[in-house]
């Protein structure tokens, strides 16, 4: 592949901004690759694992001479970011970040932005569990659906080259407005996250039941759970707040549907209970169908290769 | 190894049955295996795929001079089953289940268990959300829990025997009573699979996101749940009706932690939430450390090794 962007800047290095080096470098889509981050142990380890090319000590220094930059913090840290750099970017520079919520992004960002510079905003729908600047792998976005959310107005060049990118890095790549996202991420990641954070807090909590005992029979699906539960405090407590409307709608539905579930168990209502679980099933068949996960039957016990 | 129980029947063909045969096949655990389904097409393809040593057309014929007698189908029809058996079995034989409810499996069988054959109920915490006579696989107990619930004035040779069989087979063995199993249970596996149900079923409700953008996007952490929500309909319906009340109190205690994070995110409350999430995160650790996952990085990403 040939290099899209001479010199690309990196926001943060936690999870995203780590595989996303992996993988430019791997496949050649960057000239170099500068990064900074807050924290001086983060720099540090990206240093001393060399995981960009050039670690610089304040954005400033990232982001000058840029030809693409990349706000990889949480939500909630968007907008001094953008503050930051915002006198220093090159014109003709793109300005994209990886937020799993885009409304409030926009509107943190888009302020911030000088003529004559692009804002194209995306969303990478890829992670683990892990965070840091150790945690990243060039396989991460492999597969894995990257949204693009770009403005009204913006130059189509700018967005087909950041589309060009993440499809380099081997996402595919969809394009939809902002206050769609976060409906669609509200169902598919944010409801779900704060669920299964409730429910491994209620294991946590229950008295009569050891914290050994939830440890040692977790294979019996609360281990999903806790899976999902494990993620950056930071990064979701600034999702809950800046999507909070959508989330809280899907909240809930979700509360309405279980109290009817729990009504039918409490009434013995067993085909109730066994047409919903059939109907969910078949949503289940349609994921490993589009390729969004394995069917193998020993999920979670060996080490994963790819 | 060796063998430990001449003739081992099982009553169901299903997972866990055929896991059991491979399993106890392997590490020539048993003499002869002999199994039977109430579907006969259930029946046809274990024969097909010799998943057994030898198929019978009626439960009187598979446990006729069997050693052990393994019960492995849905809990609600465990009454039923002894019932048929309950003539025909060996003098000094053992019944075992594999159940995923203790109290309602105990009240329905042990009404049926003749006087000189040893009935001890267990609960191997193994699964996958595959079901029927081709989903097995000798591995899936490796390294899992298997719950024993002696009844009061068991024979404890009768116990040590089906330990010895459990821990052929690759489990880790733990005895608990019925009561404490059932609660426990209802934290670890029961409620999370009635909330994963739930809020796969709200995603497939929600009109203004298509199914379609569903499937795509559901790396976001929808995709653990929706493996959970694809298990058997049958057997679950079965354990939410049997476990009605100890899943009803872990489901109230749910749904007031949930209450009081919507509230959190409804008044902005990041403190509480982060708080909330770093507690959530310690629990996942324990749980690596206690080997009942991997901390892979790219999990479901491909094929699994074991």
């Amino acid at each position: 592949m040939s290099v899209l962007y001479e010199r690309v800047a990196l926001i943060g290095l936690g999870l995203i901004a780590g595989s996303m080096s992996l993988a430019m470098r791997r496949a050649g889509l960057a000239g170099e690759i500068v990064g900074t981050a807050r924290s001086a142990e983060t720099r540090a380890v990206a240093r001393e694992i060399g995981l960009v090319d050039r670690v610089t000590e304040t954005i400033p220094e990232a982001v000058e001479g840029a030809d693409l930059v990349v706000l990889a913090v949480p939500v909630g840290a968007m907008g001094e970011v953008a503050a930051a750099m915002s006198a220093h970017l090159k014109p003709g520079a793109t300005v994209t970040d990886v937020g799993s919520v885009k409304r409030a992004v926009i509107e943190a960002v888009a302020p911030h932005i000088p003529e004559g510079v692009h804002f194209v905003p995306a969303h990478p729908i890829a992670g683990t569990e892990h965070s840091g600047p150790r945690s990243g792998f060039a396989e991460l976005f492999r597969n894995r659906w990257c949204l693009i959310v770009p403005l009204e107005g913006t130059d189509p060049a700018a967005v087909a080259r950041l589309r060009a990118l993440w499809e380099g890095m081997g996402s595919r790549v969809d394009e939809m407005d902002a206050a769609h996202h976060d409906l669609v991420l509200a169902v598919t990641s944010h409801a779900p996250h704060l669920i299964a954070y409730t429910m491994v807090g209620v294991a946590d909590d229950l008295r009569r039941v050891t914290d050994s005992e939830v440890i040692k029979y977790s294979a019996a699906g609360f281990r999903d759970f806790t899976r999902i539960a494990a993620s950056d405090p930071t990064m979701w407590r600034d999702v809950f707040l800046t999507n909070k409307d959508a989330t809280l709608e899907i909240l809930g539905r979700f509360t309405e549907e279980l109290f009817a579930l729990q009504r039918a168990i409490r009434l013995g209502d067993g085909q109730h209970l066994f047409d919903y679980f059939t109907r969910t099933r078949e949503i289940r068949r349609g994921i490993i169908e589009a390729g969004q996960d394995t069917a193998a039957p020993d999920f979670g016990r060996g080490a994963v290769t790819s």
